[in-house]
């Protein structure tokens, strides 16, 4: 399936690596943010005291999550991707779960994303404030660009900017624990500030401050997005696969964890006091510091403290973010249609999205992806922490049916397999997925209950409805897949027409007109008539004088349209004839201007289209169009093929 | 062309006065108010002593133009209307420019008309207030709704409303001037307001206050719109045609000016104080009145005066002056549909608006002129005022070049005249014509002059854009003609190919495929082979199997596809037979489902489609669609006949 989306040398662990983690990397960017503003809604107090731990569950569940996806990489060396995962071991229905549930997760990485590495590039280039939304979405454009003209994305093209996001973080990281250590770090710009608890949260305690935790530990899990494109991606490395695709899981991992946790360190050390609200719930000297008040991103926040003197270091820390979160955003522009096609493949999706390998199916996919994705910007006007309520939900769903379906797969291989180190080395793969499938389950769960109110409820109700429509079009298919059946024995379906009845249409006689009719009598049917519709009388009356005059060797006959229409009597006509003689094929022969231009479609052929569409409705009647190439066509078909065809050539040549 | 626009029976003037003056007399409705903004501009002094003349200058030029078209209406009994007499007698390039003005002028009077109906509607209704733009575009879509299910428009339909809006208005003048002559007619609710001027528009004299009065004149002629509805209907009228018409118009003219010169008086007695911005202009105690004052119309204003024992009467005037500017509205619906007929016809719109008479050329028309207007509406906010800068341009530009051509045709016939009665009713006519022609002339230049900046310029340019696109169109056309043209001698284009080669496209083995097999067979060409493209190895050799096993007696060629393209290789595959032997015919058949909903579409034959559109540019190939009728196809044919092929039907039948 993707053998025309990777580069035909496969990949070594440095490279593979930048190319599938920018998605799991670049949520350090936003992660962080969204614990520390969740919590905050109860206060500074709260925010300082659990910010490190809700952090250290973040990392523990992702330490799980990569674990269990080791096993995966290592069973399905394939890259069967959660999909296959979930159909082959529990199911059609739970696959078909899973590729809804990605489908809309994709779209939201998109969003998110996006969103983010706007916000991000605001702290260094201040003039993209209030203008967030619709910068995102020529952002989200230019990606379908990038994506339609069929760029290969190069290895080299994501390891640059993901190495550069990597050190500078870590740089910063370091240079700020540095800083620290000698105490020279300075405070955050919000430091002085004082987070006061929104209304309704203040001294919570009991269940609702464990709701609250959940909530912020929910919001953190965004961190884990992105960890399956991995599991997707193992045809792709250097061999030996399995083993290099785990490894590289396990180095994501660390690095995910270092950034994370750095980032939630510093940002205590700095002491950034970072709101939901930050208009009413920073106080300055106990007033609310209102709309003025610009927040950066947390991100922002640490660098300008660690760089305090460095303000280049600001300016690269603001760029490398901002590209990060674009080539995360990149990824699902892969992702999305690639999973188009394989539901497309299994019939849940239009054909047109597989296409038996044409490479525009793919632009369909892209298409529909950016526009999704576009739409949830505008709504949510580009806003992270509104967006990052719907998110993550698919993801779990995806990662809970895919670790329970690997603890089916185990269950089946344990039935057959002898060799005792085998079996032992499957046991031990199968307590780390259960461990996995719990989990992820347990988190889905918290995620579900946490944010279902805050906009979770939207996302599942995208999957339920993406879910009933992806089972309609399936049913539909193999509903018109049994009507065309044909039995092995059966071989009325061959039996020919007696007789070939062809009519050749006629507006006025010029050359697509002679074509049609020399192409209609080089075919020899049976009866071959030209066909006129008398709308004006004047009209046909010299139509027929010119027929005669040339001496045409077809006879024209002229129809009766009382209400000037010319379809209805055509098809009137054509009907007679089949009643008159059912056995007899009737082929219509429509000449077509062939044009360069799309307006100039507009000029031509409507009438044409009309009576063709019209025609297809009664059995026993083939429509042939006899094409006209205007001189403006040329040229236009090589235009058609554009560099998507051309890339794909260059791609697999 | 407008037979099967109008009943089948004919006109008797009762009913055609109500039937083409809705436009004109509903003018009544904004006209007044225009005048007295626009005059207000500069005080209520001002708008006090000039508003009475302004309107007997209206007045006179009303009386002008329908003497004018009286004599259009002789002369061109057959209904030719503005397009065709400046066709006929200036040529082909002022045709344009009438038939580019005419189309932006129906435009705006959609816009006009139903802006007016909303705002008046406003006075009585007040829960529309701040709502009128929302309001206006949904009336519009209403009306778009019932001229596309093509409601016929009865005489009655029109009658009823007409004649009440008539009644009412003159019946709210005479007991206006009854109770101002018992002494009883109260002031209206502005009255005590003071009228401050615009900044910058404090004592004006001179050329700057002559300026000002201009401009009132040129808002005052919307009065004027509509007018030469009834020289396009002639055909329409009992007989003696002409000559009912000609009294129609008369009687129109008398009915118009009445209404104008009663309002107008009326508001003069009652003392409204009308302002272009009353939040700031209105004064009271020398205070503005503020945001939250509403302005009624001046008809709304008059109707409280003169009813204000009467609330019913109020909310008579409302819903009838509503109810006749929807009406307005209609008529342009009948219009641009017509007149964009008539350009298509002659090959300066998209032959789709002709379409040799099919009704649905007026659906284009309708859905296009609903369009622009719902545009203009939501871009001006429904404003009147802002509007009716651009109004009236087109229809002075039409007047203008349509009595230039009248005078045009005396000129022709007076030169071959030679009866001495004749030729004094011609002579006599040419000077009304001449007199239309450069009092039109004169109020075109005011109204360009006076309104350019103020909105004039935008309706000019859209004119100027019209104008080129549609010369563009026509000269498109002609090239195409030329192109395909047949010299009588010539017989080349007869020449049959030598033979034919047949390729039915293969993806599996179903019904479809066989029957296109079967009808390929059935018109016995010189080579018929099967094709099917090799995307992928494995179903290709299952495809091979089964064709070997049922024995079908074409043979099974497949193509290979390095790229697991369809399109391409089919199509070099033709190209290729094409170049070895370039005097065959390949016909290429492709199995093509009917569907009977566009989702289902949206599901099936997109590869088919987007092969066929491929093959057809290349020479010497033809693409032959054989149809297969899902069972879901049943009854959509009907439902494609829909009711606008049956209203057709009982309007002529």
């Amino acid at each position: 399936m993707r053998s025309d989306r990777l580069p035909e040398t496969f990949l070594p662990k440095r490279i593979a690596l930048p190319v599938f983690a920018s998605d799991p990397l670049s949520s350090v960017a936003y992660a962080p943010d969204e614990i520390l503003l969740t919590l905050g809604l109860a206060g500074g107090a709260v925010a300082l005291a659990y910010s490190w731990q809700i952090a250290l569950v973040v990392v523990a569940v992702l330490i799980i999550v990569v674990l269990s996806y080791r096993q995966n990489v290592q069973a399905y060396p394939s890259g069967g991707g959660d999909y296959e995962v979930a159909t082959v071991n529990l199911g059609p229905k739970a696959g078909l779960t899973v590729g809804s549930a990605l489908l809309v997760d994709y779209v939201l990485t998109v969003a998110v994303s996006v969103s983010a590495g706007v916000q991000n590039a605001g702290s260094a280039f201040t003039f993209v404030r209030g203008h967030e939304a619709v910068i995102a979405v020529l952002v989200i454009f230019g990606l379908t660009a990038i994506n339609l003209r069929g760029v290969r994305e190069s290895g080299i093209a994501f390891a640059i900017p993901t190495y550069l996001f990597m050190a500078t973080v870590i740089g910063m990281a370091l240079f700020g624990f540095y800083r620290e250590a000698i105490g020279t770090l300075p405070l955050a710009e919000s430091a002085p500030l004082d987070l006061a608890p929104e209304p309704g949260y203040e001294a919570l305690s009991g269940v609702a401050l464990v709701f609250l935790l959940l909530r912020a530990f929910s919001s953190g899990c965004a961190a884990l997005t992105g960890v399956e494109a991995i599991s997707n991606g193992v045809p792709a490395f250097r061999k030996p696969k399995s083993k290099n695709a785990a490894t590289t899981l396990l180095l994501m991992g660390t690095v995910s964890i270092t950034m994370l946790l750095s980032m939630v360190t510093l940002a205590r050390w700095t002491n950034i006091h970072y709101a939901e609200d930050p208009a009413t719930q920073l106080l300055r000297d106990g007033v609310p510091v209102g709309d003025d008040y610009v927040q950066d991103t947390v991100m922002g926040q640490v660098s300008k403290a660690v760089f305090s003197d460095l303000p280049a270091g600001v300016v690269l820390v603001s760029i490398v973010t901002g590209l990060i979160l674009v080539l995360a955003a990149n990824t699902a522009f892969n992702g999305f249609p690639v999973l188009g096609s394989i539901l497309a493949r299994d019939g849940f999706l239009p054909r047109q999205l597989h296409t038996r390998g044409d490479r525009l199916a793919y632009s369909n996919g892209i298409v529909i992806l950016a526009g999704a994705a576009a739409f949830l910007v505008l709504v949510y006007d580009a806003e992270v922490t509104r967006l990052i309520q719907l998110y993550i939900v698919g993801v779990f769903v995806s990662f809970t049916l895919s670790q329970t379906g690997m603890v089916r797969h185990w269950n089946r291989h344990l039935r057959l397999e002898r060799n005792p180190a085998m079996r032992t080395r499957m046991l031990r793969s199968r307590v780390i997925n259960a461990v996995g499938a719990l989990m992820s389950g347990t988190v889905l769960l918290v995620v579900l209950v946490t944010k279902f109110i805050h906009g979770a409820g939207f996302a599942i109700a995208a999957m339920a409805v993406l879910y009933v429509v992806m089972t309609r079009i399936r049913r539909h298919y193999d509903a018109v897949r049994d009507e065309l059946a044909v039995s092995e024995g059966d071989t009325k379906h061959q039996l020919l027409p007696s007789r070939v009845h062809a009519i050749v249409l006629v507006a006025k006689i010029h050359k697509p007109t002679l074509r049609a009719l020399a192409y209609a009598r080089a075919t020899r049917p049976s009866i071959l008539e030209a066909l006129t519709v008398d709308v004006d009388p004047d009209e046909t009356r010299a139509l027929q004088a010119e027929w005669d005059r040339r001496d045409l060797p077809v006879p024209l006959k002229a129809l009766d349209s009382p209400f000037r229409e010319i379809t209805r009597p055509v098809v009137d006509y054509v009907k007679s004839i089949r009643s008159g003689s059912p056995r007899d094929l009737v082929v219509v022969y429509i000449p077509q201007y062939v044009v360069g231009h799309w307006w100039e479609q507009v000029l031509h052929n409507q009438s044409a289209l009309r009576l063709r569409t019209r025609l297809l409705f009664t059995p026993g009647v083939m429509v042939s169009s006899v094409p006209w190439q205007l001189a403006s066509s040329e040229g236009a078909e090589d235009r058609m093929d554009g560099p998507v065809a051309g890339d794909v050539r260059r791609g697999e040549g």
